[in-house]
């Protein structure tokens, strides 16, 4: 079988279900900023995808902020010529952590598509910069993105919406808002188009991770892993447009904080395993 | 493995996932009433769950006039003492198909459960007669009966509210809308409880047939099969109420009409699978 489920080599890359939360508490924006190796970093905020983007980086300004940033950038991107500018572009080589916020991610990957600053995105994540994003943040990591199409209408053939996204994450297709907004069904459907792609289904205020073949759970909500590779069945090629999909032995996780999923051999890590699989990459990497 | 899952025996058994159509068309309303060995059936209508029972009546009443009932009863049992009447009991000895109406499955329960009405039903339906309902009236048909705890909110131990159903078939947990409403987590966190319940998570508009060992989807929408026999780990018993619950390895199948499942050995049966099963029960029970 091939499983080429991996996140691309660089530094620490995180998503985010959406939602999370934002006051003190704030588990899990300040573990992404303990992924940073400084202890004060530099945080980097993306609103693009956002139709608020004043509100949306207020909030994170006050969060970071709250949580030890030396500072938060406003990094206000609101159009395809300032995805070109050397200004944005200089601020996100000063940011130690990119954060890429929730709203549309078709306008992230229509704005940030081929642009210098999503260049540098790349480059920041090689030199081993955190990357992080939430809810069309997270959806725009993955190669072929999810974008649209209701959940209560999906299993039905075309009605889930795909396009390329970043690509920051090899072989993986991640979903947001998952269990909030019932989205099984669409990762089911995704699945059946091709099984080869592993399904990360992002509950709210949950967030996963990627480190190597290794992926993490972290946050207080649910993360759904949705393995279509061992389908036996599905009517899906045979269908027109609007059709009843049906698809057969898809296997699934829930996973909670502390777990953990190998992309490479598609297994549930335990927290005793995971725990042994950081230290391996730790050992790797330093 | 021990696999329990199958229908009591008698006449066929339907539950609908809710919301089926009720106009000219009535996929899956028109098919119950070719479940019934008589030409032109008398269909019961039980509304007990519903808090508008005229309405759902009248609804009912004028559907399956139109597609040929000979009569449609109106068993309007809204308390205990209605379920010991011998008036209801004789409507129910009378009704070639008895239907069960949505609503609040805990009405049902509360209101059927243990009465003479209750079991002049299981005694209709091992005469041969035909037994349906949608939404709290096929939820109510399992063994072990969810009938609340809010989709965005399962996972969480203790968020699905279980109780005693009628047991009209074994091993199985029946819930319903359930792709519109995002119940997907709901039957992962039952089935964390017990892996040896197979779930059964109906959509709306889609209905599946008991017959023996076979469960057959049929209807426009989706049926989603729910089998946690494989489950590799759960945290479940280790946990207090509201903590987040892992699960690994959950098989699902969305299946849809002309497919079916076989309960006994927990497989997908295709098209022509499922029309020579249906031959075999045909000849075994003529």
């Amino acid at each position: 079988m091939s499983t080429p489920a991996k996140s691309t080599p660089g530094g620490p890359l995180v998503a985010i279900g959406g939602a999370e939360d934002k006051t003190s508490e704030a588990e899990i924006l300040r573990r992404v900023l303990s992924l940073s190796k400084k202890d004060a970093p530099v945080v980097g905020v993306i609103t693009t995808a956002s139709s608020v983007p004043d509100d949306v980086f207020g909030e994170y300004h006050e969060v970071f902020s709250g949580l030890g940033a030396s500072e938060v950038l406003d990094i206000r991107i609101r159009e395809r010529s300032d995805a070109a500018s050397e200004q944005f572009v200089e601020m996100i080589r000063n940011s130690d952590i990119v954060f890429i916020s929730g709203g549309d991610q078709m306008r992230l990957t229509n704005i940030l598509g081929g642009s210098p600053v999503l260049e540098t995105i790349r480059a920041q994540r090689q030199s081993g910069s955190v990357i992080a994003g939430t809810s069309a943040g997270a959806a725009c990591q993955s190669q072929t993105m999810v974008y649209g199409g209701p959940a209560t209408d999906s299993l039905r053939k075309g009605a889930v919406q795909m396009a390329a996204g970043f690509g920051l994450v090899d072989g993986i297709i991640i979903d947001t808002h998952f269990l909030e907004r019932g989205r099984f069904s669409r990762l089911m459907e995704v699945g059946a188009t091709n099984p080869e792609y592993l399904g990360v289904g992002l509950g709210e205020d949950a967030a996963v991770l990627f480190e190597g073949d290794v992926m993490r759970a972290f946050g207080p909500g649910h993360v759904i892993i949705v393995d279509s590779s061992q389908i036996s069945g599905s009517n899906v090629f045979e269908l027109s447009d609007g059709e009843a999909v049906t698809v057969h032995n898809v296997i699934m996780h829930a996973l909670v904080d502390g777990y953990g999923f190998n992309l490479k051999d598609r297994r549930v890590l335990g927290p005793d395993e995971l725990r042994a699989a950081g230290l391996e990459h730790w050992i790797a990497n330093s």
